[in-house]
C-alpha cells in the first residue's frame, strides 16, 4: 500500500499516545484508590516481557514508534508493578 | 542492522504471546475473582484505540505481527471490558 510518511508518523504517535494514556490513567486510579488487587501482576509481568521483546523488533527492523511506544510502556508497566506490591501489602482484606 | 527473517519471525511471535498471554492471565484472575474493579476501564478503552490504530498502521507496513497482536488484544480487551462492566454492577462494596 502506498502511504504519505507523514500519515505513519501521525499513525505511530497517535498510537503510541493512547496506549501511554491507558497506562497513565491506570496509574492515576491506582494512586487514587490506593489500591491495585484487582490488577493480575502477570498482566504486566507479561506485557513487559512482550514490550521487550518487541524494542528488540523494533531496533532490528528500525521504527521509531515500536521502540518509543514500548520503551515508555515498559516504564509506565514497571511503575504500576512496583504500585501494586506496595499497596497489595497494605491491603485491607476485602 | 542485517538480521535473519527466521530470528525477525521467532520475536515477534514469543512478543505476541506474552503479551496475549498477559491479558488472558488477567481474564483468568477476573474470573476466578470475579472482580475487576481495580482495573481502569480507561487502561482497556486507550489501549484498545491505540491497538486499532498499531492495526491500520501494521496494514499500512504490511506486518504481520502487529496486525496479528494487536487484533487478537483486542479482542481479549474487550472480553476484560466485558467482564469489568458486569463484574462491577454486582459488586459487593469494598
Amino acid at each position: 500500500m502506498e502511504v504519505d510518511g507523514t500519515f505513519l508518523t501521525i499513525l505511530g504517535i497517535t498510537a503510541g499516545i493512547f496506549i501511554l494514556m491507558g497506562w497513565i490513567e491506570q496509574i492515576y486510579k491506582g494512586y487514587k484508590t490506593k489500591r491495585l488487587k484487582d490488577v493480575s501482576k502477570f498482566l504486566m509481568i507479561f506485557i513487559a516481557a512482550g514490550s521487550i521483546l518487541w524494542l528488540i523488533y523494533g531496533i532490528i527492523v528500525d521504527d521509531v514508534f515500536i521502540i518509543g511506544t514500548n520503551m515508555s510502556g515498559l516504564i509506565l508497566m514497571i511503575i504500576v508493578l512496583g504500585m501494586k506490591k506496595r499497596y497489595d501489602m497494605h491491603a485491607k482484606p476485602s
